[in-house]
């Protein structure tokens, strides 16, 4: 099963706000579904927003393969710019977007059809990225292990198996005994719903615990690693990742436990500096409401931000589909690799 | 208004569970019904049910004030059996029961009007050691902070006031200019839902956060101070409170930020080693589900510690109704004093 799926008729996406109780496909026939799909956050995981952006404008695409090449660049432009509006922090998201643009910019012909090939291929090639990052990752998982995970790296974040998750699924099916802990993530519980539900789906021993658990578990020594998934990576290594994961980083580093980053390359951000990195401030009633039931007193003030900052001097490895990179960090090397 | 009243027909607690949505008052007429409102968090924080379980032996005294003294005293022993096994971490519960029961082991008459004297005096006592830990706190804040507290040690964790949030009201009465950042802390909100309650109340402006931001926070040095409670602290410092302490004395500590803990002298053990108080672990569903609604798939491991230890390394101060405590703590010198 596929988080995101391009489909002749549509593009197919599991309701990731519906799980674990309902598994839900929502099908998206125009890009403005896909955007509200990904604000809704019912596709949300940093790979899994690119793939999504990518399928926005190639629905857009295909909706003005009947018009001009001019009228067909400007629809897709207007489609990205929509796109682009959406969450400002995954990196993958923009990612996604300037490799087709660069299609509907320089080419002539077939661009309609072009750009429908390198979404999909976007989408297979995350699936092969996942495939990499948990083959490398899992070389670092040993019997016995603790791990902690945090909110969902898994193939609900990706179009299949995961990152951080992906490892620890693939050590698990090497035959590694793993136990894993799974805090749940507030303010959206990506942890309960999604990650719980991927591993309880897998048959992998887990715990759910509260956020606020992470360093009672380190003291009482029953983890002892950390992978997590990445949203943005910036070039020295610093990680943009679901709040409260800085939080994990600092607890680990008190603890002596290794705090690990599992991400495919279009994660990382070889141009912005850390510090002009937007971190999304999201709507206060995800905080006080659970489910639509108040959970604090009225007219009070919230602040939201989905993401933190985990500086690279707190990251012991970045797993990559490229391979393990240690700090010191400088991705500034691989920028025209990758680019 | 008080958390919790001896009156002549019996003792009026706030329901607690029913913040702050509702304002409902139980009438506990018998120490079962007390144990019970223990059990269930309809009373809680560490002063509070110290003075609760004194009003239900209080309330067994005056049950059994027409037996016999032999008859009396087996009684109280039982409500105090009773009554002890309903939380184990709190110290200040085992401190009132011990108080009281110097009185029916060693007094040979008037001893259900004693008991009833002492209860009462139990409760007025941590009004006024409230106010002593309020004064002496509020002379380290200072015009600007930003003060983290945390779950809920205000008025209603005790009978009045509170003692670190019985600081910041204190100070800000002071007419210092504060800011509270106030974590929702899960699993039972009592951040959320006692702690925004209480300084709404006050007019104290203040930010609901969820557990996860505290990183976040001072990264961005929203915060120059923290401030929390305690349910019970050792001799040489270290402080069991609320889930999630540890984390943010852990974050304080990266940050350089002072973490100060507030609690009467009632908190302190003087005798069990940190290695062996016992940390409740309480119901799973207490995660599981959120206001009776599910948030994790069935049938999933939880654990479920309702306490942490933070080590007395990571704590800046310890406010008491005595002074305030500066590290290395060794509070066994004071034992004598306090007993």
């Amino acid at each position: 099963m596929r988080t995101i799926e391009w489909k002749d008729d549509g593009v197919y996406i599991i309701d990731q706000t519906k799980l674990p109780h309902e598994l839900s496909i929502i099908k998206c026939t125009d890009y403005e579904r896909i955007a509200k799909a990904i604000e809704n956050m019912e596709i949300r995981g940093a790979p899994a927003i690119g793939v999504a952006a990518a399928m926005g404008i190639a629905l857009a695409a295909k909706a003005s393969s009947n018009k001009s090449i001019e009228e067909l660049r400007k629809d897709l432009e207007k489609a990205a710019l929509r796109l682009i509006k959406t969450r400002p922090t995954a990196k993958n998201l923009f990612w996604a977007i300037e490799r087709l643009r660069k299609i509907w910019i320089n080419e002539k012909e077939g661009i309609v059809e072009k750009i429908i090939k390198e979404a999909i291929s976007i989408a297979e090639e995350d699936i092969a990225s996942c495939k990499k990052i948990s083959e490398y990752g899992a070389q670092l998982i040993e019997d016995g292990d603790g791990i902690l995970t945090y909110c969902n790296a898994g193939g609900l974040a990706c179009v299949e198996l995961g990152t951080a998750l992906g490892i620890i699924k693939t050590a698990f099916k090497l035959g590694k005994k793993i136990k894993v802990f799974v805090p749940e993530t507030r303010p959206l519980l990506q942890g309960a719903r999604l990650t719980a539900f991927e591993l309880k789906l897998e048959g992998i021993p887990f715990k759910l615990i509260t956020d606020n658990m992470v360093g009672y578990i380190m003291q009482k020594r029953m983890v002892n690693k950390v992978i997590v998934g990445a949203d943005r990576i910036t070039r020295y290594g610093d990680v943009f990742n679901k709040i409260g994961t800085y939080l994990l980083a600092l607890a680990a580093k008190a603890h002596n436990i290794p705090f690990y980053v599992a991400a495919p390359i279009s994660t990382i951000d070889f141009e912005t500096l850390s510090e002009n990195v937007i971190i999304e401030e999201r709507n206060p009633n995800e905080i006080l409401y659970i489910k639509g039931i108040p959970i604090a007193p009225e007219n009070i003030e919230v602040i939201n931000p989905a993401f933190d900052m985990t500086p690279a001097n707190l990251v012991s490895a970045i797993i990559t589909d490229k391979g393990i990179f240690k700090p010191p960090y400088d991705f500034t090397l691989f920028r025209e690799f990758y680019k």
